[in-house]
């Protein structure tokens, strides 16, 4: 390909609005331009990049037998009502009516239109275990997209869906999907990734992993282990904290605290340590007046996906309205209206000498112990692990680091064959619901997370394995007549031994060809000017090191084929 | 690929609503299932011929210095203001409210997003000629979808844009592209398609061709001269009509006709034929109240788009609602209001002793000659041509046959970059609106063409280059220990050589597996079974073909491979 035809606007500038780096760098380097918020035209490089990661992941789902079918974009609503999420699922799923008035939908997910497929072509348990995937484009109306392509509203996905006998055979193909998945993200050049036990969220299920690219830019947030294995994304993290090791017989005792009503406030008031209060932290329940109130040390932080698990119901913070109810900002774990649902973190358990809400104002009631003078019937976890907790496995010291999604495996269970109705015969006859996992890769937030992490102040550095082009050709002085010669006999031959070079055939400067060269991050950067060609040679350098070396024009190809090759083996082995 | 395990429900049945061929076997085979009106699951089987569709496309549009790039299917309606389409095009586009309430909608095109994106990108005339393109779902909400892949509502399509800087050049790139798609429908083994001169539509621009599957299904209508080569889509085609060689004389007068009023009524009570009167036919113009009247000679039918190009304006037929201009049934080409738009066809040129309406109830005009009494400005041809009319170009007769549109390819002019701005500096440093061509193949339709075309009684006849396998081996008596290693051996032996297999391993009837294997269609079926290995032979047969033909089990491989390099080479020649 040539420079001077290539479609790929570079820029020097830092677009407004890119805040972290794989996005500056994929505007500035051409491989993206924004049609609308979150929503992109891939230019050639990244489409070719899209199309090698697609490849990539194609061979490693093939490998675990899996099938690629297609499923369509736009669902009608009646297949979405069979698993209960037409209405489950909120805003960022586009919902439109079509010209003969009916319900439709773009998909987010394909969990329906896989069990639609399966059911009645799949009958017997002879048949199982079987997997499809696809490659598809998929559309979520976040509400807030940003970071290019790490958090997009369009975006091709890979997710594949497995069945299965029994929960054992599910197990055991679940882990072959997470070994292929470390395959794939080795195989694209990703280095700095693990994969954390998280959420199933929307996709219901029990276990379910997710692989992140840690990163100081991600919006997840990861807990790891100073001391062991341990890690989790934070929305199931779970810790251990420090407990009194004596018990206080302080009765309960009420307070007058005036005006002061948040955690901060009373503990300054009374010269006590957050950790000596009950936080009590208000929820509403989505689509409905009910309230929630969560009980928890002062000193921790309620975590909101563990409490909707743990409720089974979706709330969102409570805005503070009039209930007569609560009392805001004295509100306590004794003498609460039973109009409320309370919960209460395992953080009170035996705790003694507490503070909390007087439930009317200006008081609370010291001298709590929460054992003692609550009556709680159970104490859940809901708290929010945090970095200096103790790691729940192995007492260790627990830090929090940020991360991007990279993919993510659920193990789905019967969740959507049993609301939809499908069964298949087992070997004595009687029809069973069989047990689902799914597996999406994001290909887009591939090409980001390679961005996020492959680079350097000139540019990107793109790995072999996935780069749109294995060589970026600069043909200085190409208005030189002899140089034009070589440089374009140069680039016949490489592309005529299957080599793909970007070649810059521009009359410009030294300077913008090597500037722009770095910006694209192809592996391989290949000079020829007057000055190598006095030798009879060309320089070649790795785009992710810093010195050039000379070769023997005659040997350009071979010794460029070379590179190439180990390059590849070092990504595959 | 194992047959035990492949999900793709084959079927006896003839599935209801499924009229033409190529959805009753698309359907039969299991290839896909339809998830609502218009809109299907591919299956593996399916989803792989699609991939080797677009494999094909790829190549040959990178020949043509394509550079492929992907757009979004979501856009946002100020891109699509910038064009007037988004107004302009009708219910057949999804448009939707984001959650943030911004309109969008859903592409079925884009050359709005190809503008957006070489828009800056490329600013100077040394960067033209250039094309860009990409392979992305697209929706159209088809009022009436039907026929399994030929009219979905979604579907997979490849559209590309080209940029030019003058007509010359624009024309010259087209019949690169021209070319382009004679290879790529001869590559994926379609025989029986021509290119026909078409209209452009909403596309705008001006010369423009289909591609076209002939089929007595199609629901195109396609011009022949039986004695040169002249042909076009009905929507363009023009024919020359037998006019008579001497005048009448007679003058216009008015004639009671009392309640007859189709041509038909007028011609029985009169005893004239239908080419001696004058046919009005009333549309009204969409999006205003104005009315349109075409005049034609009576026995023959006025051509919507022809009618359309005419007027600049896109028109409906009349809904017979009341007008105070008009008298239903003696609509007359003298003394009409002039609140109409009239129209005369060129058949009324030079004729005389006409008879038309009166415009008045009950009563008709005879003796009328177009062009004494009516006062035309114009004769245009809007006429529709017909079996037996004469050739345009040779006098020839002309015949009419139904086509499938397999592709298109436009001139498009500076429509969109006059449109949205686009301009590059020319070699004098002018800046001007380059010229655009638009190409497009329907992936899916391609494969229901195949689907339309090649086939027998029994099933698929699929071609070598696009069949998602190339053989289908039927082992029989696999539960035989003997057979099983044996099959088991050359299925290994194939795969590891590079051929694609489908393996019937099932325990199930020679009559099912070969009723499955000609269903499918894979282009060459191999038979083992223990009557072929007391010989240590296989049978090999060609779908295509009738007669089988024995091959030793140790030259299988070998004999195998040579029939695909034949068959292949067969449709590259």
């Amino acid at each position: 390909m040539l420079v001077s035809k290539l479609v790929c606007e570079r820029m020097k500038e830092v677009p407004q609005d890119a805040k972290i780096i794989s996005h500056i760098l994929l505007i500035r380097a051409g491989f993206i331009k924004q049609v609308a918020g979150g929503i992109y035209t891939m230019t050639m490089p990244c489409q070719k990049m899209s199309l090698k990661i697609q490849k990539i992941i194609r061979e490693e789902m093939d490998a675990e037998e899996g099938q690629e079918v297609l499923f369509p974009v736009v669902m009608p609503r009646e297949l979405w009502e069979q698993s209960g999420r037409y209405s489950s699922i909120g805003q960022e799923m586009v919902r439109f009516k079509d010209r003969n008035d009916r319900d439709m939908l773009l998909g987010m997910t394909h969990e329906e239109a896989a069990v639609h497929l399966v059911n009645h072509t799949v009958s017997s348990y002879q048949q199982l275990p079987l997997m499809i995937y696809q490659i598809q484009t998929k559309f979520r109306d976040e509400a807030r997209p940003r970071g290019g392509l790490i958090r997009v509203r369009e975006f091709t996905m890979k997710d594949a869906y497995s069945f299965h006998c029994d929960n054992a055979d599910l197990e055991r193909y679940y882990y072959r999907m997470y070994d292929a998945y470390y395959r794939i993200f080795k195989r694209i050049g990703l280095k700095n990734f693990v994969d954390v036990k998280s959420d199933s969220g929307m996709m219901g299920g029990s276990i379910a992993h997710e692989f992140m690219l840690l990163t100081p830019d991600g919006e997840d947030s990861i807990v790891f282990c100073n001391d062991g294995d341990y890690r989790a994304n934070m929305e199931v993290a779970t810790s251990v904290i420090d407990k009194p090791s004596t018990k206080s017989d302080e009765q309960a005792h009420e307070i007058f605290t005036g005006e002061d009503k948040t955690i901060e406030e009373v503990c300054r008031r009374l010269g006590v340590p957050a950790s000596k209060t009950v936080k009590a932290v208000v929820y509403a329940v989505k689509g409905s007046d009910e309230l929630v109130v969560a009980f928890i040390r002062g000193d921790l932080e309620v975590n909101e996906a563990k409490l909707k698990k743990e409720l089974g119901k979706n709330v969102v913070a409570y805005d503070g309205g009039i209930s007569e109810d609560i009392v805001c900002g004295n509100i306590g774990a004794i003498g609460l209206s039973d109009k409320l649902i309370k919960v209460f973190d395992k953080s009170l358990q035996g705790e003694s000498g507490m503070i909390t809400g007087a439930n009317k104002p200006e008081y609370h009631i010291a001298g709590v112990d929460a054992d003692r003078d609550v009556g709680v019937d159970e104490f859940v976890d809901i708290a929010k692990a945090a970095a200096g907790h103790k790691c729940p496995i192995c007492g260790g010291t627990l830090r929090v680091e940020n991360g991007i999604e990279r993919g993510n495996i659920f193990q789905l269970g019967t969740k959507y064959t049993a609301a939809m109705n499908m069964t298949v015969h087992g070997q004595d006859g009687v029809a069973f619901n069989p047990i689902m996992g799914c597996y999406g890769i994001g290909v887009g937030r591939a090409i980001g997370s390679i961005a996020q992490e492959s680079n350097d102040e000139y540019g990107l550095i793109l790995p072999m394995s996935v780069a749109p082009w294995q060589v970026h050709v600069c043909a200085l002085r190409y208005d030189d007549e002899a140089v034009k010669a070589k440089a374009d006999k140069l680039y016949a031959d490489l592309t005529a031994a299957g080599v793909e070079v970007l070649f810059d055939d521009r009359n410009c400067g030294a300077g913008v060809k090597f500037a722009d060269a770095d910006l694209m991050g192809m592996p391989i950067r290949v000079v020829i000017s007057p000055k190598t060609l006095a030798a009879d040679q060309i320089e070649v350098k790795l785009r992710k090191e810093k010195n050039a070396e000379r070769v023997a024009l005659s040997d350009a190809v071979g010794a460029i084929k070379d590179i190439i090759a180990k390059e590849l083996a070092a990504l595959n082995a």
